[in-house]
This record gives C-alpha cells, sequence and structure tokens, in this order.
C-alpha cells in the first residue's frame, strides 16, 4: 500500500479521506470499546459516554444544542427523515424544494408528490441562487416544509438561508436547509439562521462513511423513518453506530477549530484555479455568486465532460462530472439546466473540488495536464471534422 | 488501553467485539482507498470493487444471488424498508408479524397500523414458537406481508421459517424473516427456506456497526425509504459506507466459514449453562424449543432482572435484562409476556449471550459469582421480610 501508486485527489466534494486525527479518535471503539450504547453494563456505559461527548461536538460545529442533534446513517438519511417524517404525521399539503437540490431531497419530495402532495420548485437565476422574489410568492401558498440547501454540491453556490428561512417561518412552513456541503467550508448556524431542521454527513468532512445527523428544532413533530428500539429519542431507531459517530464528532471538532484560516487558503487556490480554466477557455459556473472556497465547476465548448474527466483519471487526476453522488445517471447536470444552461454546454461539466491536504503543487499540476488534456481533445475533434 | 480493567463479555445478542481479521480488512478503506463507490475515477473504481466483493460474501453467508443483496445501515433499517417499502406501493391491507419480533419489526407494523393497515400478531406458544394452527387461520386472511423472526434476541428460539414461509406463500404475502441473530449461529439460506426477504446485520456477528442487508427477492416490488442519488439498484441512496461494507463482507465469510464447529462448541457451553444455572433453581426459557447454540434466558422468582444485571457488572460480567436493543424501555419483555410468563417473573429476566472469543472458564466463573449475587440477593430480601 505504502508505495502504492496514489491519483492526485481533486474530488473532495463527492467524499474526503478520513483524517489520521478522526481514525485515531475511532479505533478505540473498534477494539476494546465495542458495546452498544444501549447497554446498561461498563461496556454499554462507555459507548453512551462516547456518542454523547461526539453529540456535543456537532452541535457546537452547527450552532446548535447537544439535544437537537439526531444521528443518522448519513446525509441522505437525514435529508429524507425530515421531508418524509413531517410529511407522515401531516395531510397531504404542499412542499417547495430548490431548484438545484440534490437527489435525495428531490426524490422524497417527489414521493410525496405521488402520495398527494403539491411540490413546488423554487428556481433559481443564471448564476444558481434562488430567484428570491419568485421564493416569496410561493410561500403565499402556505407551504407545510419547505428545503432549500445551504451550498449546492456542483456549483458551490451558497444560499441566503438566513432571509429564505424568515420568509418559510413567516409563511408557517418547517424550513430545512441540507447543509453537508457547507459544513467545514463556510460557518454554518441553526440556531442565527433561524432554520427548523439542518443535515450535515460525516464523510464530505474528514470523518467516516456512515454517519450524518439531522439538527432539529424539538417543537417539529416528525415520525421516524426508522422505528424500533426508540434509540435517537424515539425519532432514529437501530443501534447507534458508535465508532462512526465518535469519528463524526472529531471531524465536526477538527472541520471548525481553523475554518476560518482553512477556508481563506482554500479559497485562494479556488480564485487561482477559476483565473488558470479561465485562460484557457473555460466557462465557470455559479462564478457571479458566493460560492464555497473550494469548489470549481467549469465547462469547455465541444468537450464531454466525461471524456475529459476519463482522460484527466488516467493522467492521475481524479476529478468529477456532473454530481459524483448520482455519476451512475447519464443525463446533464440537473443544476446547471435550472441554471439554464445549455445542455451541450452541460455535458462539458467537470467539478474540481480541494480539501484541506491539496498544494498549490497539485492544482499547478492539474492546470498543465488540463491544458494538455484539452489541447489534445481539440486536435482530435478538429481531424475529426 | 492495554492494562485496562476488561469484564468477562456475556452480551454478544446485543453487539459482538470487532473481529480482528475484519478490522484488518476494512482499514485499507479508512485509509488511502477513500473513495466514493459512485465516483468514476480510480479512487471510486477500488471502493466500487470492494463493495461488489462484499455482495457477494453476504450473499454466499445467506444462500442468495449478490444481486438479491441491497446494503443498508443495519437491521433496524432493512426491517422498515421491507414493511414499508412493500406498503408504500399497496393499498392498504393485512400485515401479519410474529408476537415476538423485535421492536424494529413491531413498531413499523404498528405505523401501518395507524395509516389504515390491519395488524395482525401470530401467537406463541409457552415455549415461543409460533402456534401453527393459528398461523395457517391467518393466513386466510389473504395478508400482503408476513413478518416472522428466524431467531430470538432474547429467547434465542428458532423458528421453522420454511414451512412458515410456504404458508405465507401459498397465501400470496410477501414473507419476510428477521435473521439478524440466526446468521452466524445456524444455517441461514435465502433460497431454500424459499423467502422473500430476509434481514441481517453486521454487528451481531463480529462486524462492523453501521452496515446490514436486505436480501430480496427481485420479483417482490417496493419503494425505497431512503430515496435520492439510486444507490443499490435505487432501493437504498446515500453514499455507500464503503469500510463498514467491507468488513461486513469479511464477517459474513468467517461466521459462515467453520460454522458447524463452532456452534457445536457453543452449544456445549450453553448446555453446561443451562445445567447450572436450573441447579441454582432458575427458570431457563424456550428450553422446550429448539434455540441458538449461544443463548440461555432466564429467571430466578423473586430476584430482579436489572438489580441482578447491575449486580454482575460490578463483579466484572457484562449481561442483558430484557432485550438490549432497548433497554431504555422499563417494561418486562414483550417476548416473554407473549410467551404466557406472568409479569413478576418476566422482571426477573437476564440474558447470557455468548460468541466465539467466550470460554469454558469464563463461564465457569460466571456461574460462581451469579449463585454469590442470587445468594446474596435472596439474604437481603429474607432480612427485608
Ligand atoms: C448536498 C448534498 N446533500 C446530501 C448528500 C448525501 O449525503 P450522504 O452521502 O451522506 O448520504 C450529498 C452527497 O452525497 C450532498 O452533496
Ligand atoms: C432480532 C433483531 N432484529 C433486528 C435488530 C436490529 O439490528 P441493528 O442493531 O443492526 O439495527 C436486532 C438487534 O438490535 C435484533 O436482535
Amino acid at each position: 500500500m505504502a508505495t502504492m501508486f496514489a491519483p492526485t485527489y481533486l474530488d473532495h466534494n463527492a467524499t474526503t479521506p478520513l483524517d489520521p486525527r478522526v481514525l485515531e479518535a475511532m479505533l478505540p471503539y473498534m477494539g476494546q470499546r465495542f458495546g452498544n450504547a444501549s447497554s446498561r453494563h461498563d461496556y454499554g456505559r462507555h459507548a453512551r459516554a462516547a456518542v454523547d461527548h461526539a453529540r456535543q461536538q456537532v452541535a457546537a460545529a452547527v450552532g446548535a444544542h447537544p439535544t437537537e442533534v439526531v444521528f443518522t446513517s448519513g446525509g441522505s438519511e437525514a435529508n429524507n427523515l425530515i421531508i418524509k417524517g413531517v410529511a407522515a404525521v401531516s395531510k397531504p399539503g404542499c412542499i417547495v424544494v430548490g431548484a438545484t437540490e440534490h437527489p435525495c431531497v428531490r426524490e422524497p419530495a417527489r414521493q410525496l408528490q405521488r402520495a398527494g402532495w403539491t411540490l413546488s420548485t423554487a428556481a433559481v437565476d443564471e448564476s444558481g441562487r434562488i430567484k428570491t422574489s419568485e421564493f416569496d410568492a410561493l410561500m403565499t401558498g402556505t407551504p407545510r416544509i419547505v428545503s432549500v440547501m445551504c451550498a449546492n454540491n456542483e456549483t458551490g453556490v451558497v444560499q441566503d438561508v438566513a432571509s429564505l428561512a424568515a420568509a418559510a417561518r413567516r409563511a408557517g412552513a418547517v424550513f430545512h436547509t441540507d447543509a453537508v456541503q457547507a459544513l467545514g467550508k463556510i460557518k454554518v448556524s441553526f440556531r442565527d439562521w433561524g432554520v427548523s431542521a439542518l443535515t450535515v454527513s460525516s464523510h464530505k468532512i474528514g470523518g467516516p462513511m456512515g454517519a450524518g445527523a439531522l439538527v432539529l428544532d424539538k417543537r417539529v413533530d416528525i415520525a421516524p423513518l426508522i422505528a424500533g428500539g426508540g434509540q435517537e429519542r424515539g425519532l432514529r431507531s437501530g443501534t447507534e453506530n458508535v465508532a462512526a459517530i465518535v469519528g463524526f464528532g472529531k471531524a465536526c471538532e477538527l472541520a471548525t477549530a481553523d475554518l476560518h484560516a482553512r477556508s481563506g487558503r482554500l479559497a485562494d487556490l479556488r480564485d487561482g484555479l477559476v483565473a488558470a480554466v479561465s485562460r484557457m477557455g473555460a466557462k465557470v459556473f455559479g462564478a457571479g455568486a458566493e460560492r464555497l472556497p473550494n469548489t470549481v465547476f467549469f465547462a469547455f465548448e465541444r468537450i464531454d465532460g466525461e471524456t475529459l474527466v476519463s482522460k484527466l483519471d488516467r493522467a492521475g487526476f481524479a476529478v468529477a462530472s456532473g454530481s459524483a453522488c448520482s455519476s451512475a445517471d447519464p443525463r446533464p447536470s440537473a443544476t446547471l439546466l435550472a441554471m439554464g444552461v445549455d445542455e451541450t454546454l452541460a455535458r462539458g461539466a467537470i467539478r474540481v473540488s480541494f480539501g484541506a491536504d491539496t498544494s498549490r503543487d497539485d492544482l499547478a499540476r492539474f492546470c498543465t495536464t488540463l491544458e494538455e488534456t484539452v489541447n489534445g481533445l481539440r486536435t482530435l475533434a478538429a481531424v475529426a471534422v
């Protein structure tokens, strides 16, 4: 393993390497401290204490109270839990979701639609930001649930969650935000934003896969998606994944400890990359909006994104085309289509997303390879004509 | 850690220590091989290959085809998925569950009942076995879903799943069995039993927490509980928990490789313990039925189970009272009440469940301590009168 060829990883929005400090925190719980947190003996008490500690770490990272944290298996589960959980205790009503939501918000919303709910989509402008006036108009329809993501996984575009939440609250809706891509990159605050519910996921911030959380205002009544033993205040049954929760807690602590310095460094890298790809003639998506400091989503005219990603892969760079979370899906990015990007250009999209381990040198090498590859593909295309 | 006092662990039905060989298989995926299995680059392909390999290992362990394995976060999720998943694509109908099912079958069944379904409970006799004639009578009501567990987590009582499945199939129902406690202790065979769906969980067999599976006949149509990116053939979205799935696969391989020898050894230990506690005057539950080789559930008249468990804990033995999975719940074991055990005796119940790491000596020491503790409590009780 040690001498294995390791491609340069520029796909941190898909998943992140596990931080070695997180692994170290987890290992005792994969060893002698293996107990079930519900067991009433020495092993169980150690597991429970570890879960409680992690709950505090997660709460601190998102500006919430520990009792508001409901651990889940990840972001997709948390998003499904809030949407279906509210629906299960309501009569069919109206749900509003942002036009660029992740499929794990869009799909449960469609499931509600099939069950008799009215589904409305809040449109975005060409830079990917929710159109405020249209959003406000949708709020007059007294929606029961409104879900708008904090930061988009493809473009990195950041929404003004606090304002949207205030409007939704005035309309009497449960306002949820998917903060999976925001945590560890920009400041996330459940309390300050005034949201009813917020989703985070461990594996996007240097934590292990298998843990996430729905942070939930206790005044919001929901039914559990997974019912049973009554763990997590009855909102999420199933044996707690102790080691993963411990790792998630530690990752939250690390991801927010030096947020300011880290995101400043990432933003510099991003701005450098944006300048470089623009010079090569790429169109950068969402360039007009506030974006995550680690994400650049762009396309070259007449160059297929899939082809480019696979050439870059062979050249030793791991990047994504469209959304990695649904890359089994061959359709062009729904996010770009919602932003009014034409389908041909959207098919060219590639996403570079970096992390704490990404260096200036990594990106310089990447830019050199990208330019060569793009020029190579252009030459091929010219010859083919 | 190395010199930490380690109580003797006799609560393997709550959770099991992670097998060091399983941890070893997982560690690469918590290190350099950290990719998202949906990513289309080198990191992603390694993750996908690992998930595919684990799928084969799980399928082999349960006598199914790899394409029938749907990975979930654990047993509770898999049980909820089959029950709610079938219900979501049907009109309200009738559901039948065994009287001694785990809460993560009973509770989703109750959720269906609140949504307009008819819920019937298949009664058990005093040894904890489903009463065949009553079960057959329930099948005449053309149930849509029937769920009867393979082996009970508290008593260890094993049901005749193949016969029940055959009867349910003749009635046109989807037959599901919760085999969480059966796997690795007795032979489990999806194909031979003729079931439509079967649940297993990693952390009960020496694997990590955070993985489980619903093994599902592809002719059964279900809606996903967690919708989104479309992973697991659209039946369970969310980034696959690669390391946990790899560990689950390895644990399945190990748990079934030497099943015959291991369960023979465990059954000897069990029979020794049954004889010993019977000599001390305990009543052993389910003694008349076929039971798991690792589980002994018993009670002493006039001795409170919670008190006994806590005294044993202080004396260095980890055992359970009632079901560890729902031990936040102070009511006496629903399993025992369903078997007609009176409430006072049921409150005395304690469960000893052992595993591959349990020795004859562990149980000899346990019996000595148990006898002293029980005698001590009896003396106290006599003095108090
Ligand atoms: C914005 C967003 N929401 C939700 C998810 C789903 O999270 P998870 O992979 O933990 O299920 C992802 C990524 O997969 C994401 O990027
Ligand atoms: C019989 C049975 N079914 C299901 C479960 C739930 O499995 P998990 O802990 O993986 O959610 C358990 C134990 O918790 C169990 O004993």
